[in-house]
């Protein structure tokens, strides 16, 4: 049962995406994110590369869509920095927390976060899209010399929030009401970056 | 090649800790920490309570040992709130670090965490033994109606610092001297304990 499709690649093949997706697994896997192509994923999925960016767009968002990332905390923390200094701690905490209390942002962003822990050959990928997507984009917003350990401290504190309320769910931080943990959390979000 | 001491089960024969031990495991693996009681784990391992209690003390000490909890929190954490509260956020992140610098906590406090966070079946007893043995210890000594929030979020940013520092090992985390991240996080675990 070889469909018409399956057979020769036109470049622009309906299936393409797919494969794409599928060569875009293997090179993260092997070279990591940091050393995995936009090229070298077009090489192994029989593509021109400009149908990659077609399809996907940057390889921090073929990334996204293969790891799973229910959101793209990689643009929307450096759109929140930029919208307004003053209260930005409480609307990162605001943000995270909207997202997470909708089931499917929580399962994949749970999967991720569990991911990244895991000490499987995977972790190291998600380790590598924050280390080079989120936490400079936040640190260049930033403009201190110390940018980048004040991102990895948000970074910190976002994780342990995640971990505590949706997956751990330890009782008091898991019926904490949203706006409880915006005032609490959202000036030690608020001192990492500014302080 | 079966040894004299293998037959026959007298109430303290020499390898009735390891039989403690293995009980105490099903017992914490089929009830939980909070619904695994340390009679059953006598009865399953054949032996009189006592010397349970004289082997591995109160249950919390117990499952400290068969959990592989390289240190205990449970014990350490409301010690430094009692000896003195003025900069005990502080001494609460040097006591982490202190600890995870050392190669054989730091191992298997990473195997804890992994646990808790993984989603297996395990991960419930690690966590059960915090809402237990030592959330509540550090909220009775805060005295305070939002004792128990405070406490997690303690937990919380505390897990994050271990997971960014130790586990997942992002640069910047991972670089920081020790004064540095007391100085960072130190006002943070203080916040949320006293303010």
């Amino acid at each position: 049962m070889v469909s018409r499709r399956g057979r020769g690649r036109p470049p622009g093949d309906s299936d393409a995406r797919e494969r794409i997706a599928a060569a875009a697994m293997h090179e993260f896997g092997e070279h990591g994110y940091d050393g995995a192509t936009m090229r070298a994923i077009a090489a192994r999925a029989e593509v021109d590369p400009a149908l990659v960016h077609h399809y996907f767009g940057a390889k921090a968002d073929l990334f996204a869509e293969v790891a799973g990332f229910p959101v793209r905390p990689d643009r929307e923390v450096p759109a929140i920095l930029r919208e307004r200094r003053s209260d930005a701690g409480e609307r990162i905490v605001r943000f995270v927390l909207e997202a997470f209390e909708r089931p499917d942002v929580r399962k994949r962003g749970v999967m991720v976060l569990r991911t990244a822990v895991s000490g499987k050959l995977t972790g190291p990928l998600v380790t590598g899209f924050l280390s080079r997507e989120l936490l400079p984009r936040i640190a260049a917003d930033l403009d201190a010399p110390d940018a980048e350990l004040r991102a990895t401290l948000v970074a910190s504190q976002v994780a342990g929030l995640i971990i505590a309320r949706y997956i751990v769910e330890l009782p008091a931080m898991k019926e904490a009401s949203m706006g409880e943990l915006v005032e609490r959390i959202g000036p030690t979000i608020q001192r990492y970056l500014f302080d």
